[in-house]
């Protein structure tokens, strides 16, 4: 019958490698069936007990405890095997102890000056205050740790951007610069793909497949997976944006996130857009609102992502022609599209709440503002005119386009609009000769004032209504007509889409220019590869203030304040 | 100074046509500004409000009262104008009334015993009523009418189903039959490719595309925009898709519609892949799971989703080999995903929530169904292990792969899970040989138990851990190594996807072997467009009970009961 022995010792703290090696050294003992050595967290308490490997009586253990736990064949193996912890302990620590390792990052800086970038893997709890002494001692910060709050990330990068320093993480898994991973990188050839990353899976993916499609990496950048939230703004996308847009070692840029708060996408594409290099772009789980936009290409998943990349950096396509230049006498900076067609609206609003934020409109779209009083557009909006709600009693739009035509006058009628959309659907059923009415509306409205008017014409060579005719009607008088949803989303984003806030003081381009020299604060195993891929490192032999022991931190502060 | 002046009809019915018709004839009467003609609706008050139509006194005006309003340039041009208006439409009537038009379905059906259908596009408080005496007569429906109760709907849908009819709608804007448009249709070329639309403008834009790029259509089937939520179903779209599956004019199919209700996606998802035919599939504002998955093609737009089936229906893009079967000895049906890495972990739960319903998991994704207990898994589940909540005082899943392989072993003993996808992340930082560990854990499980071990391996040829040699070391104790997570997604949908609801009564295949024939009853315009096609049509001079008044409608069918 096995036995389940265990032991707590207080508020210790240990590295988690140690903590691993010390399980696998236990586990490894004659006698000892299972071992489980983790701090007394109520998840871990979890997996100790699906594993069957919880005590049942250890009920006082608490959260910034160590719990150790041995189950053995007999009492008297699992007595050993605890009597053994500290001599397994020391056994890990003289393999690792070196001659006079650095304790502090300032002692280690002085080992290695010209180290430009600190790596932090120490529990989250600590990384902040190890972050922001880099950050005082003007060095990059890639910040592997997790479990850092979102309140401390933000004052980080704030306080890093405004001395043009970089934050990658926290929550990093993965960057390479200059053919030097940091935290978990595969090794890629080097090539002229930049990529950026608020993913590190997703940053290994797209470089594995990039690198088996025979294309090369110039440069992975992290930024840690909350950088897109509305809360921290996108500060360190930005910053590393700015910096590939200047890097002469990169081509294309992909940059891969969970889809981000609607504001930062808005700016974060208005930035991609002023690059003048292809930008591929996959937010994970959000549609792509366009294939393409400019030198904008979206993708649907990391291996499209990818494909699109490789495709892009051989040159097969061709960048855009720039963007169609605002109306020189466009006045307002605002959009109404009118659709008598529910499915091109909502197609529209998907694809422009990316670019223009925020859109309103009577359909119902997550992220889309509801419009109150549908009669009245405010800011962006996009409007069904044939949903319910508009066709009690009345005709579909498609068939009488009185409300449509009204509602032309009146958003025309307000100065703030640069730009209305219109649907025009021929077929059977529709209006004969939608052009005939549409038409001296819109004379009558571009006599009075500046505005684009764009009108998608959906429609065949072999319809009643005449396509030919119907756009030449409606050119003449003035309004951009245009066959397909993407031509009228690239007109409306190149006149009305905000141009990106410059950042303000952008990372030196030096950054890039040479393999990364890196004081590492916490994870030997990444210092060891840091040295297995020849780039230049030094080990602080990092503790917590206090042994880890959170109610002396806490004395420890108060006695500072 | 312009006047406005207005009359009140209580409880008169008009078709909107008629309204529309009559609005235009007051316009034009000398001495008249501008005119409205609606029912009383808010949101019709609320647009003659908007264009300064609506008289401040009118406030006794009922919903539906027909509300009569006119701005003159004075008075006696407005008296006059309403004077007139049973004069507009008589005028109006003596038009179209022919010498002894039929006045019910039935007596249409003398007219044209042959034919199988009735368009409806009677206001919407009607329309049920109307469809349930053409299902009981035996004949498909296309319902343009919106503004029918979601409950008419699943009852009438339901009620034609159960006789192998189709219902179309309501609110259904198109749907094109053997070249024959019914509702709003473009004229286009016919050919094989057929479409199923949970929306109209997405029909016509979609088959004008295929139609500028030189394809053709079979048929353009319309649902109604609500048939893939929970309520309904989907029985429309699976009617249909069964009878495109079996129509021999039609080689490829096209599926567009709003996003669907998850547990309809599933099972449509489902009869689609059983499908002998490509299927290309468009949901709306909803990113693509996968790019491909056996004959199914998912596209991001309305245009990319007309491209891809021209592409499929050239034959330049070959039908894929059929589906991997379900191992024959595996028992479970479950999916376990054990990620270490979380985007990747995203990335497959996103593809494959659309073909297994629910997925469970500790990520937060709209749709999914979180994990009660992170510890345990439920149903088909999907663990990021490398979550803030597993990473706590312990080291990444990719080092450290304690926590997997216990969590590998507990999956397993679960009898229901046939199937566990593991990704394997190599490359500097990682675990230094992670099939060493992982290949005895589970080659013991393959030795106890039939199940499908799918590894996803990200690395490339020069990482350290030696690529090859770790995919040789999972290959050999049985698991299935891939490169590629829509590898592993398409073989973890062909073992676990459930098989379809087989459709109880198809609808007869000879409905699509002639053009319709139709009985129109609403919007006479429908009936002229029908004409013009050369379609056989009989107009039914259809009138609401008791004049459309609803308190006489009331009391009749209290009378009834």
């Amino acid at each position: 019958m096995a036995v389940i022995r265990y032991e707590i010792r207080p508020g210790a703290y240990a590295d988690s490698i140690v903590l691993m090696q010390l399980q696998h050294g236990l586990r490894a003992l004659d006698g000892i069936l299972d071992a489980g050595v983790v701090m007394g967290t109520p998840a871990n308490i979890e997996l100790l007990k699906a594993g069957d490997l919880y005590p049942a009586e250890a009920r006082e253990v608490e959260v910034d405890d160590l719990l150790l736990v041995v189950k053995a064949e007999n009492e008297a193996a699992a007595t050993e095997a605890l009597a053994r912890v500290d001599e397994l302990l020391a056994s890990r620590r003289s393999v690792t102890v070196e001659q006079f390792p650095p304790r502090t990052l300032a002692s280690a800086l002085k080992y290695l000056p010209e180290a430009r970038w600190v790596a932090i893997s120490v529990p989250g709890r600590f990384a902040g205050g190890v972050a922001r002494q880099a950050i005082e001692l003007g060095r990059h910060v890639f910040l592997y740790s997790d479990n850092v709050p979102l309140a401390e990330e933000v004052e980080l990068k704030q306080a890093a951007a405004a001395k043009g320093l970089l934050v990658m993480g926290p929550d990093c898994g993965t960057s390479i610069i200059h053919g030097v991973g940091l935290g978990f990188a595969n090794r890629v050839r080097r090539g002229r793909i930049g990529l950026i990353g608020a993913s590190g899976t997703g940053l290994q993916a797209i470089s594995v497949r990039l690198h088996t499609l025979g294309a090369g990496i110039s440069h992975a950048l992290g930024t840690g997976g909350r950088d897109l939230t509305a809360e921290v703004g996108a500060v360190t996308a930005r910053l590393e944006l700015d910096l590939l847009a200047r890097d002469p070692g990169t081509d294309v840029v992909v940059l891969v996130s969970k889809p981000p708060a609607p504001e930062v996408a808005t700016d974060l594409l208005a930035a991609a857009r002023e690059l003048h290099k292809p930008v591929v772009i996959h937010f994970l789980g959000s549609p792509p609102p366009v294939a393409s936009l400019g030198n904008l290409h979206f993708a649907g998943s990391l291996a499209a992502a990818a494909d699109k990349a490789a495709e892009l950096a051989e040159g097969t396509v061709q960048l855009q022609a720039d963007h169609a230049e605002p109306s020189a006498e466009a006045e307002g900076r605002l959009l109404r599209g009118l659709f008598a067609g529910g499915t091109l609206a909502l197609e529209a609003v998907h694809a422009l709440q990316a670019f223009l934020t925020p859109i309103h409109s009577n359909l119902a779209v997550p992220g889309v503002t509801p419009l109150q009083d549908p009669a009245r557009s405010v800011g962006h909006a996009v409007l069904d005119l044939g949903a319910d709600e508009f066709t009690v009693g009345r005709l579909h739009p498609m068939i009488d386009q009185d409300l449509r035509l009204r509602r032309l006058r009146q958003e025309a009628r307000d100065p703030e609009v640069g730009l209305i959309l219109l649907d025009v659907l021929l077929g059977y059923g529709a209006h004969p000769d939608p052009a005939a009415e549409l038409a001296p509306a819109l004379e009558e409205i571009l006599a009075q004032r500046r505005l684009d008017i764009v009108a998608l014409v959906v429609g065949t060579d072999e319809d009643p209504q005449d396509l030919a005719a119907q756009t030449e009607r409606l050119s003449e008088v003035g309004a951009i007509v245009v066959e397909s949803l993407s031509e009228a989303i690239e007109i409306a984003v190149s006149r009305l889409a905000p141009a990106a806030q410059p950042v303000d003081k952008p990372v030196e381009l030096s950054t890039l220019a040479e393999p990364p020299a890196v004081i590492n604060v916490g994870l030997e195993s990444f210092y060891d590869s840091l040295l297995a891929q020849d780039a230049q490192a030094v080990q602080v032999e990092w503790r917590p203030p206090a042994g880890g022991d959170e109610k002396m931190i806490a004395l420890l502060e108060k006695m500072k304040a």
